[in-house]
């Protein structure tokens, strides 16, 4: 850190800065649904989410470092899931690549990472069907007539991808109404820059404002991988507790020991808080 | 990760397995007396330890890189105090970098990190004793005769140390018999080797093990980081107490909650529990 004025700045690099926004979101307790410091699955640990931030700091300088999009997403996937948990970060790393791309660009504004995705190739759509090849991720069936283009067809739906002109700006598009980072990338990261001021705005350990900033989310709007595993239902039931926790009808605590045990797991909330954090991060959050 | 054979090996470089161990090593509950992810003092908290895990990777990739190891370990601790709450992993890192310089060198075995210290210099001495300028540690007196090389003193007994021709090896000989790490240094880091090997023996999360290590560990020697802070009674009070978890008189939690209220830190064992996880990763720990 240096000291100017009386006032502590950190001197981390931007990809440092994303590093350690998927280490605090993981930190932050509770989070309901999620695995966090103080709850986790079996066979999804906290250590994975730890060796999830090792294993993707490669894609990440490379993101900071003005590479394309899609091809340091990939390393960056291909880092994270160097452990046995499987998916951890996919979508925190979708979040964080273009703000990693923009914050080094001297632009971390809504119109500047739009400009970054905007910006995006058939070649970063490719990269990031290949992504897919790296680990298991929950995604919904695609829309009527964007069959070729699952992306669980990883590098096999490359062809129809190049034959279309597809970039991962228009593959966003696409699931936006279905996809809650998807819509981050067609918003201008909207969410994550507002939740990004909530974390600059609140006061103690940062741990526990990135726990508040979840349920606020949580209770904004249905997490849309609750509705992808279970089902719209269920994801609109999760925001409900989530705002009754936040009106003090609940605890978060008891909320988070239920979403364990029924396996709701609102991630999608989960990777617009690592979003946020590096936001607040790079604009002067101190840890 | 590729997978061999049915076996899966993780593709992660020397640094970042280097950094993977000090966030396992804070991840690993409970560690009576230490940060660990469910027990944290209100002025250090495990964010800051995430924060200097990714702040120490710098350092730690000159490690790796063959860069002098005095400089590599400054590098390091400059990075690491890149937080607010203060020394989080000064020793630890004292203890990675000599490992981490030796692995990527392909001679992490005791003879091969103990040609490694061994051929320190007067001028990695003078970086340590810069690194003392970036970060409070809790240090012993010197021993009698050698106040003017007080690590305290910081960039001012560098003088000294090259008008005595003092090595890096020779300052840690000398406090060898006051600090657990220095005493490390100077056995081939035998205690370090052991223990990953009961961490490679272990089964189950690489955190549980990493809690049962540094049990093991605490319950073998003082620890002296309790002695210098405490006093070295204190410091056989708690291996004996440690001794007490393992024969099953006392709990690990029982004893973590009465740790943590009397500020009792047995820092030096968290670090050699940092070293052992480092081993063990090169070796095949798979998380």
């Amino acid at each position: 850190m240096v000291r100017l004025g009386g006032v502590t700045v950190s001197e981390r690099s931007v990809a440092q800065n994303a590093q350690l926004a998927l280490l605090l979101e993981v930190t932050g307790t509770p989070k309901p649904g999620n695995v966090d410091r103080k709850r986790e699955y079996d066979d999804l640990r906290f250590e994975h989410f730890m060796a999830g931030a090792v294993g993707a700091r490669r894609g990440l300088d490379r993101a900071a470092a003005g590479d394309p999009l899609g091809p340091a997403f990939e390393t960056a996937v291909e880092g994270m899931a160097g452990q046995s948990g499987g998916n951890t970060q996919f979508g925190a790393l979708l979040v964080l690549t273009p703000l990693a791309a923009a914050a080094s660009d001297g632009r971390l504004s809504p119109s500047g990472v739009d400009a970054v995705v905007r910006g995006t190739t058939v070649e970063d759509a490719a990269a990031f069907y290949r992504a897919f090849e790296h680990v298991d991720v929950a995604v919904d069936d695609p829309p009527d007539g964007l069959e070729p283009l699952d992306v669980r067809r990883g590098s096999d739906a490359v062809p129809e991808l190049r034959a279309r002109e597809t970039t991962l700006f228009d593959v966003m598009e696409s699931s936006a109404d279905i996809d809650g980072v998807a819509a981050e990338w067609v918003s201008g990261f909207e969410r994550v820059f507002k939740a990004s001021e909530w974390l600059l705005d609140g006061s103690g350990p940062v741990a526990d404002r990135a726990s508040e900033v979840f349920l606020e989310l949580l209770a904004a709007e249905p997490d849309t991988f609750v509705a992808t595993r279970q089902d719209r239902e269920t994801a609109v039931d999760v925001q409900e507790r989530a705002q009754a926790v936040l009106d003090g009808a609940e605890t978060a605590t008891d909320l988070a020991e239920e979403f364990v045990r029924r396996d709701i797991n609102p991630g999608t909330t989960a990777d617009l808080v690592s979003g946020s954090l590096f936001v607040a991060l790079e604009r002067g959050l101190e840890v």
